[in-house]
């Protein structure tokens, strides 16, 4: 049993680790913290936590909570984790960064994608991309997790094994719908109700900073150069992602080669599933099935008149797009059971 | 480890309850039945259980399902449990039957309210009716169970603590506001998306059938006849309930004497919840955070220029409101501890 | 042609008024004021008018305002227009008050209701309580306009026929179901999509000030003091209110005795349409099918095993509900035709 | 004022053009058909349109129908117009046909992309395409119009542009996001609210039928064969349609290119508007701010990373999608000024 701390665990990603992490066996949940919230029980905020937690926030500095805890999660915003963090790793407690400040390996992509000089480059290298399907390996031996960006790891899992088996070639074109709840719980008249219900939003049409870390990762499998560009939408809803992948081929691919891409990369992995189906409701990925869960769906098609791959994913984006892969990752780093405190079936209908 | 059957699992209640039961533990599902979809793998119509089961819908006979298993589970239209039941029981298995066709005590409530005569009324006092929360003593040793209705309970859990401390006098009235998937999922016009999005339907201004489980129920915590009057809506969701119930008082009731009647019934209820704030975004219960749990979630306000109490509560129609009351009845029956494969932390946002 | 003004016409309301003022043929909307957005185009606010007009939002006081202009609509916050009204008045112009600080006859009833103290009782009767279908004739010859609350003017449409036949005695219990566009365009965490969406929130359970205004319409269309309880819900829509309405009596009230009541209240009413079918999926009214539109549908039922009439009405709370209502007393007012620029059939399926 | 029929008017589309022809001043629609409903009245099908018309379905057959009317509106199922309408074309009577069986100029396109022969390919060439801002000129002397299918010309409008200046080279990758309207009111479960709400579905990776559409009208005003990739999703709402399309470049397309190029084809359109914004919640074109209306809105962005021109597009896909367009086609073929029934502007919040 470890003792974890939460920085930050008042917005929804942080709300969803403490959710998953209270549930956890192997995890106490021993400090939550929150400025906003400092006094105030946990579950005034998280109302649906009502009855598992008397927890209350704490005022503590992260170094503070830092010399307390195991493994401390960080649930703040991009910029600020990259702040804290040097000091808590002085400190020898291992980090498992939810922003985006750890993610990118090449220093220079921070001006490039989000605008600011990376201000401890030399830790980069400290922290390995918490996506387990593709650092399995380093994340047994790892010190700490920089977690995926949601829109980035769904588009990655649909676009992976195509750059593994060296299939993609030319730039990937990726169109994501995503749940309101990727934009976070901060309120502007945007974000309202009246405002977002029945819309279709395209709220980065290209130059969506996930696009860094998709571009390292599909790299880092294929072993070349990879290019991405997409566009993404914010629909009606509050949970979930779809990211529809395509990319031009030469010629046609064969249903049987993707097949045994998919495997070569997916084989035995607890949290992926197919979605192919030629008859039912729900025939290909869809965000409404793998709502409260930690599964990533995949599904495909072959577009013949255009000689165009298209590869669909769906994933819960506070749980695999955010906070589940982040306790995977850490049952890994820590020797726990992989699927320790995630193996949740979704629920249906919701 | 017992063994359990559900006849019907192709639909909502069914399903929630198969998932509840794939992941408990003292339990083994060990078939599904279904005319419709005979021979399918059951994760082609529950596509959320996917690499949860492999079962395969079976076309057994109820009959020849009793006779595999340990408790059998009905998930069958009304009217359709009685014509099966009975062998069953003979049979000696177990049967915790969903539908209502085994709730009422008095069998001339169902030409009442169902319309149709009762063909086994010497059967009724075989069953309990499931609500832990009232009838646990019986259901410890209860042989066979029937499982509320969803309103209905929803409406019992805000107004019985009124009926058992004596302050419920005159009608009740209850207007309860369902998502769709309360309706089930069999087809039709209405029930199209494009037709009941946006919507608030009356679909029983008067006369819904769960009123006479709430006059029992209402009245046998009270030990006087009670009476209630139902207005049932179907709004924009697909999860939930949320029953405002009122009554007039000759007098005020004071807050410290309802939290007093609250506690008389609900006390060391692992599932009840309070929700009553003066701050924060759910300030009483709200269907949103109970969805995919067992709670009920229980709040209340005096309205003192009109002399009515009014008590709010909310659960998940398909949890609280049917498959989790079922398992958690079953649970008391058969010796399991009650919140086993229940305890499941509400999400949020969703 | 008259010249209108809009004084905050940045929210909701405000915007409908505007869009039914630019396709109103006897009306030039010559100014818009919103000290926010003072110097914008229009169309940046309400961008579903792009094409409609080039007006932008001036920054001008209201007496500035109301020097240019024949009538003037007040789309401010309630407490704002006590305290501009006065000096416009003076001045001469006409004023369509779409607030609350001149709805109430009774000066007491602020203090009671809204928590403030009137600082212009003598000019409450110098408007008329907006609603055609009780106060035409005063309309006529009305100069100011108080345009009715929201849920106080669909629950008004819903029981005032029982009200002026005589047969509403004893309380009458009001169930609102709200659209969040009826708490207009403010943000905060509450209202943000992430929030609202999938619930159903009870948020005044009891003493919504709009019943200061229901009772005071009841009791002036059936010659004595009524009373009503209501409990306010926001569901999971943008548009509209269903109010669920209902009152016991001594005795059964037979359907043509209620038909006798609508009739002598709504003959010849060019926005009431009664929604009653025992067929299709529209069997009551639902917001659903008068979203964008004036009308009020009104239906009915009678309970007969608990003793309650109950009636079912529903409007789009931001045009029958709040500038569509302004606009069709104004017309009475300036002697147009009643139906000028509100005679837009709904959508449907929206 | 001329005498309209609608065959089939009991669909969503169908009742759309039933709710504008209703409205419109130089038009009488003097019969409407429905099979299935005939005898009933047509607002016991679409309630909203109670108070707006006394018209009873007829069981008419078609050619009845040509007898009475000047102008047939064909409201029925792809493969069923092409049986109807040569004899009606015989008689003499013109045809506004909203089926996709006179949309493609070549014969050989309807068995590749809809599975059939073509029975009357004479007759394609007496249909003009009603897409009034690529064919204007030819709808002012034509005799029968082929109205667009609703995801076509939201591709369409949004791609013309770069496809007549020139700059459209390489196949167009089209995405587009519909609500649920756009799939009829037949009934299924995947229809269903509780399967499709909070889903987003993606029902056509490839192939969808309206490519053949596309391809066709961008060759027509580019004078080169074009080619199009379109993945079409349904998403959780019930009206409006945004396509988001996009094609790689050699080099960047400065905007001043763009704005030439949306200029050379939409100037002085009366219902195209451009929706570009650097601040405010509707930054781009988004289904929530054109529904109710006829307008189409077209935004468009540079992908300078990956050299891709975007271009983002929303419709209302009943209106401008469907019977919209049709209207307007119309109002040019029979000498009606365009807008006349059209220019209503779009509510919002809805």
């Amino acid at each position: 049993m470890i003792k974890v701390g939460i920085v930050g665990s008042s917005g929804y990603a942080g709300g969803e680790a403490l959710r998953i992490l209270l549930q956890h066996r192997d995890v106490e949940v021993s400090v939550v913290t929150s400025k906003k919230y400092a006094g105030k029980q946990v579950f005034k905020v998280h109302t649906n936590l009502k009855g598992f937690t008397d927890l209350k926030y704490s005022d503590k500095s992260p170094l503070d909570v830092a010399s307390e805890v195991d493994v401390m999660f960080l649930a703040v915003p991009h910029g600020e984790s990259v702040k804290i963090t040097p000091k808590i790793l002085e400190q020898g407690t291992r980090v498992v960064d939810m922003s985006a400040d750890f993610r990118l390996k090449n220093p220079e992509d921070y001006p490039k994608w989000y605008g600011w000089e990376h201000t401890a480059p030399d830790l980069l290298s400290k922290f390995t991309y918490g996506l387990a399907e593709i650092h399995r390996e380093e994340l047994k031996s790892a010190k700490n997790i920089a977690s995926p960006g949601c829109t980035a790891c769904c588009s990655i899992y649909g676009l992976a094994p195509f750059a593994k088996a060296g299939m993609l070639n030319g730039t990937a074109i990726i169109d994501v719908k995503t749940g309101s709840s990727a934009s976070g719980s901060s309120v502007s008249l945007a974000s309202n109700f009246s405002e977002h219900a029945n819309s279709v939003r395209i709220y980065k049409p290209w130059g969506h900073r996930h696009i860094a870390e998709i571009e390292q990762e599909l790299s880092y499998v294929s072993g070349k150069k990879q290019k991405a560009t997409m566009s993404a939408h914010s629909v009606n809803m509050v949970r979930g992602i779809l990211a529809t992948s395509s990319f031009f081929t030469e010629e046609e691919i064969v249903e049987a080669k993707v097949w045994g891409a998919m495997r070569a990369m997916y084989k035995d992995e607890p949290f992926v599933r197919y979605i192919m189906d030629k008859s039912g409701v729900f025939r290909y990925p869809d965000p409404k099935i793998v709502a409260g869960s930690n599964f990533v769906d995949i599904g495909f098609e072959y577009d013949k008149h255009a000689n165009r791959m298209i590869s669909i994913s769906a994933i819960d984006n506070l749980i695999k797009g955010a906070a589940g892969n982040a306790v995977q990752s850490m049952n890994i780093m820590m020797g726990f059971k992989e699927t320790e405190g995630l193996m949740q079936a979704p629920f249906h209908p919701m």
